[in-house]
């Protein structure tokens, strides 16, 4: 019985299935085959919704004493795109130049390959497994491992997460699962290993603008009335003034209009309508529902001036659909989590690691209403671009933080 | 042999050509048909240019003595739309409730048909034609006529106006033709007959606007540069303030802008770039040359301003194309031709039109170039929509007025 020790070898075999949201793609199958042996016992849900794909996700748990520990990831990955502009086949995990090409290969297979390996690495150090399988007995000593594991793992991180980790969590809850901490294993260096924790993420929500006006021809604008006048101006007061300088531990909030569209082509026509759409990351300063009427309040008001059409007293009609369940904002306090996994990080690579609530949104946030939760991972540079690809190097490296976390944090 | 002195008959004929832009369709026959009969030498042209569809043209002309008057138009007509939304079939000519419907019955097939009627009427009644066609004797004189007439008439008014009455001016002239006055029979009539003469129209200028950003994630902002910014920061400066207020005889200049695009679905990504397009009709404070050089000095301005990205120096980049021959804006101040003209509809109808250079661009814009002209047709009500139709008493009533002018413009 050869255990997973190795995080090239798991990251090898969990590159290797095709695994694009919302494909399993045998993943979560190669995923258990490592755990296993462990002495982690499987449980495979799939979960689906009218309207949405079907989602296989897996919780693995292995039973100990003393605080329960969640790693928590995703074995989806985003599309490969142009293939033939790899150059390793995606699906390949080739190996160039002491790097590991393929989809995945740093979001976010290369995180759970390493943590596998670090806590085979720790059972073959620390303990027996829970259960009854005698053949693994490898280890240096024989006591009981400390600490209790545990593995959630979805397939629709990168897709619309409505069948993964949400309901990952509450289908364990419910089943009487309670847990002291989660790490997430998401890329969070920007450059090296051991550049930045994330202990939080600033919230999310998305909406869509519509401005009604009247079509007509743009030589009689007296007759029309041009929707994208006022939608101008909506946008304008969406984006000035700023929403806030920045909180003690997060960025300044930042909306960003992603797409305008009217799609009229009559150079001589005026429109009948004009949408536009926007991203609000917002910091602890906001709730969801504060900066929701944040904007309505500045959109009440810029309608009413409708500055950019002097001539009428009319207000700028508009309509706002909030095209996205928000993302809350979140920050993780725990003085243990945090300061084990730092120790841990400066332990192996001697950089004390920035501890970070900037970026996107994770699935930690949902796991933030379960137990304090922080992410560490590979290095991002290459994540959802051709040749996304790992230092050997740094599995390596990753492996020997998550190990040593494992033993102090359960210590 | 019958002449056509009837403007509902010549209208008739004229709808039952379905003479889409560029489609000749017919309709330059049928009108020579009418022409040829009252002493017309008619020559037929074709246009061509790479890029362009072929386009027919017909000039005709009459000699006589006086001053030479042109008349103007076009028998192409705009696609129908949706046929079924009818009442009765586009190319029909049905009557129905004192009305003639069919796409072209105002614009401008109706302003062909009347002034045909009435040159009819009036060799009928003051002048042989010039011609030797000696069954034309039907009228109560016998005086060779008064003044020289001529038809220009394109099949390209609706279209890009590149191988119509531009090319049809430039082939007459160099041929010798010379005019004292021209009338364009397009519908300048808002509500009644008689509301309006056109005397002159604003100029007309059109262009795309391009903004480049840095394409990026929504929660990396300061990685990208979101085009929307600067495009939303120019657009506002094209807009704001006012271009000016009116002048003595025109309505103060507008700017449209008539869609924006970028066309960007997902919504935590920041678009790399952004485009907009906008229509300006200017009156006679600016030239051509000046009010480009108005947008690009707002513009700039804007540009080095970059107001909605207050973190950042850099200006905004963008790219402006002037997407079409820009119209020159035109006035005229020809005192007889616009007397003749307005006296002879306050006879026919007891009203005084006003003297407009409202609205849309027209072929008179080219025409100006060689003599004064003025627009004087029917109601544009009904133009370019389901159930485009005529009043048969308008037609009449129209054909009269044309009438009363000749021999007026003529005595
Ligand atoms: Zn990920
Ligand atoms: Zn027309």
């Amino acid at each position: 019985m050869i255990l997973p020790t190795d995080p090239i070898e798991n990251l090898s075999a969990l590159i290797r299935c095709p695994s694009v949201t919302p494909t399993e793609g045998g993943a979560l199958t190669a995923l258990a085959n490592m755990l296993e042996p462990l002495g982690f016992s499987i449980e495979r849900t799939v979960f689906s919704e009218s309207g949405t794909p079907d989602i296989h996700n897996l919780y693995a748990r292995r039973s100990g004493n003393g605080p329960h520990l969640m790693f928590a990831g995703h074995t989806d990955v985003v599309p490969p795109g142009d293939e033939s502009a790899w150059k390793h086949p995606p699906f390949s995990a080739s190996i160039d130049n002491g790097e590991i090409y393929g989809r995945g290969a740093v979001d976010m297979k290369g995180g759970i390959a390493c943590f596998v390996a670090a806590v085979a690495r720790h059972i073959a150090e620390h303990g027996v497994p829970a259960s009854d399988d005698k053949e693994l007995k490898g280890g240096t000593e024989t006591s009981p491992l400390k600490g209790s594991l545990s593995f959630l793992i979805t397939g629709d991180e990168e897709g619309p997460g409505i069948n993964g980790t949400v309901k990952l969590l509450d289908w364990a809850a419910r089943r009487g699962e309670h847990w002291d901490a989660a790490l997430v294993g998401e890329p969070t260096n920007p450059n090296r290993i051991g550049d930045m924790i994330k202990i939080g993420r600033r919230g999310s929500v998305s909406g869509t603008l519509t401005v009604r006006g009247v079509q007509g021809h743009a030589a009689y604008p007296h007759l029309a009335e041009n929707p994208i006048r006022g939608l101008v101006t909506l946008i304008e007061a969406l984006l000035d003034p700023a929403l806030d300088t920045g909180t003690e531990d997060f960025q300044p909030s930042n909306l960003e209009v992603t797409t305008i569209d009217v799609g009229n082509a009559a150079t001589n026509v005026i429109p009948a309508k004009a949408t536009a759409s926007f991203n609000i990351r917002f910091n602890d300063s906001w709730t969801e529902e504060t900066i929701m009427a944040e904007i309505h309040n500045r959109l009440d008001r810029a309608a009413a001036s409708n500055k950019l059409r002097s001539d009428r007293e009319t207000p700028v009609i508009y309509d706002l659909v909030w095209s996205e369940r928000p993302s809350p904002v979140f920050l993780t306090r725990d003085e243990k989590l945090i300061g084990t996994l730092s120790a841990s990080i400066e332990a192996v690579t001697g950089r004390k690691p920035e501890l970070s609530t900037s970026g996107g949104t994770s699935d930690a946030r949902f796991i933030k209403n379960y137990c304090p939760v922080v992410e560490f991972g590979l290095v991002g540079r290459t994540m959802h671009m051709v040749d996304e690809r790992a230092a050997l190097s740094d599995l390596e490296m990753l492996t020997r933080i998550y190990q040593r976390f494992l033993k102090d944090f359960f210590a």
